[in-house]
């Protein structure tokens, strides 16, 4: 696969200018692009700059909100409940993240639940804010417009992928879980369906509930879906963290399905806690690292070549970009390349 | 399978006696026997007075604690770590779930990480007491001493199956979601293997790293392990989710595997959310009940007469049993039975 390779500041101020010129308000575009180059730091790059191309027309069309902020739903100091009027979720999440930070510093525990926000992107590039801070920070997040995923035993979409992550500290790099309460994504659906292939594995369920590898049955009529976590075999688990993640998200923020909205907006539940109001940070550092280091020297199973410990790969990857350059994809370049042109926005040169 | 029928204030006395003759201070005895006849009365026969002949060698040689109490190692108001010196789990949970509960009304949220308590029993009859309340109630709990599940990619013993739960309110009878990040239990692969049986899937993994129905793994040499939820296909979510619970209950309360502990034990990690302080009770419930709906409406696929949400079962079955009587299986009764028959404890009759 083509790869082009970018100084990190380069690819900010491209990500900077195209969101400006696209109307975004400057300090909510210095924030997004930030989060986005952070992300592709990491080597995640379906959720760093190449989200910008469907960005731009958001703002065009209104669907994401250009300038302004969000409104305080309620604030009982460890609880809170904002709306985000739709505004970018990057910019969303930083202000609501500081909050739940100095808020968790003072109580030891925080949350916020937010209705309608706009996309927030690599839920992990948001927990490793507080966890590089000394703190654990879980993250879930839903659309209540959204119908992806039945019910276990049900075949109606129902539900969204409903990820989640939940970042902490550790001796070394902080443990970063990124993860969801289906078996895939939306947008790896999307993919397949692009690129004309199948799952490699059973990850759909048609609509009379039949466990298939085709990604087409999302379109089919009467739809697919997705299968939650655990699939034919034991999804009533995943269906569980699905109905975990909307009360967080819908029930606790006070906007869910029961209105039937029909714009795409992200609800969010973010909680940070405080290891130092526990039990106290050097024990929980010296717990989580033991753990981690237990599981790193397991004897790996035939075919594997080490076990790694989530947020491992992100911090290789992120050493790497931060040496040198950052690496974008032909496919994540090409499409970035045509919003520039359309913008009339200088590309950098690829380094 | 045939059953045998009890009054449950007639079981209550059994466990009572029981647990009492067994040495266990009066006051404990009590709860211990009302939360699980409380879970018999949800049909969870495994985690009710069946417990009891498992307690009495426990009380026997001292590894559960019969009399005093806990110790609070912090406590910051919205966060809580105490020690539980091995008492009895149900009665540590009441008082941390009552603390909680007290702590969440002033707070919106509290939790409390425990090292160091005994057996808490049926996840979902210490969730359900906060829930009736119309609060959120999350528990995870863990062994810092106990190894059967591998890190994803690996083989070695590593993690308990790290049961998790939440309840939470609804318009008519709680959510009430109880499960673990492992595909099955420990108590089922004993199970199984007494009773010579296969899983009915490739539940579990032997030291090569290859999946199998084999129960009888786990006695290897070197031995094998249960899989993560998820299995082979994708077990890393099952890995991250255990990794949040070993994180929850050990690092946050200051007890882990760091200290090689051989000497079973309960690390429990409980939050109380009171939705009062989030978007308000009538929005939760009006999003928690319609989504409810929409699951339980759900077309059902091929084979499956009805979609349930999660406490739907138990709730039909607490109906049954107040409105007559507690049924026990056999095999349960029989060992039941023969505790008493050794302590001189007399029988209720089968109603």
């Amino acid at each position: 696969m083509t790869q082009h390779h970018f100084h990190r500041d380069d690819l900010k101020t491209l990500a900077l200018n195209l969101l400006t010129k696209g109307g975004l308000a400057a300090d909510k575009a210095e924030t997004v692009a930030e989060l986005l180059v952070r992300t592709d730091e990491i080597g995640v790059t379906t959720h760093g700059i190449s989200m910008v191309p469907y960005y731009l027309p958001e703002l065009a069309s209104g669907n994401m909100t250009s300038e302004g902020s969000w409104e305080v739903v309620r604030d009982k100091g460890v609880t809170m409940v904002w709306d985000g009027n739709y505004l970018p979720g990057h910019w969303l999440m930083t202000h609501a993240l500081d909050t739940c930070i100095a808020r968790a510093r003072d109580y030891g525990m925080a949350a916020l639940s937010m209705r309608r926000s706009h996309h927030i992107g690599c839920l992990s590039t948001l927990t490793r804010i507080a966890a590089e801070q000394g703190l654990v920070c879980y993250i879930s997040t839903s659309d209540p417009s959204g119908r992806w995923v039945a019910p276990f035993g049900g075949t109606e979409p129902t539900l969204t992928p409903n990820p989640w992550a939940i970042g902490y500290p550790s001796k070394d790099h902080p443990v970063l879980i990124d993860t969801c309460a289906s078996i895939t994504t939306v947008s790896k659906v999307r993919e397949h369906i692009n690129s004309g292939t199948q799952f490699a594995n059973p990850w759909m369920l048609d609509a009379q509930g039949r466990a298939t590898r085709d990604p087409n049955v999302v379109n089919a009529d009467p739809k697919g879906t997705i299968l939650p976590v655990g699939g034919m075999d034991h999804g009533h688990k995943g269906f569980a963290l699905a109905l975990m993640i909307e009360m967080q998200t819908q029930a606790l923020s006070g906007h869910g399905r029961s209105s039937e909205p029909t714009r795409w907006g992200g609800n969010v539940f973010v909680q940070v806690t405080d290891p130092e109001a526990f039990g106290g940070n050097d024990a929980f550092t010296t717990e989580v690292s033991y753990l981690n280091d237990l599981c790193r020297n397991n004897r790996p199973a035939e075919g594997v070549s080490r076990v790694r410990v989530p947020g491992d790969r992100a911090y290789d990857r992120l050493a790497q970009s931060r040496a040198g350059t950052v690496a974008l994809p032909d496919e994540v370049w090409t499409r970035v390349a045509a919003s520039a042109e359309a913008l009339g926005v200088d590309l950098p040169v690829s380094g």
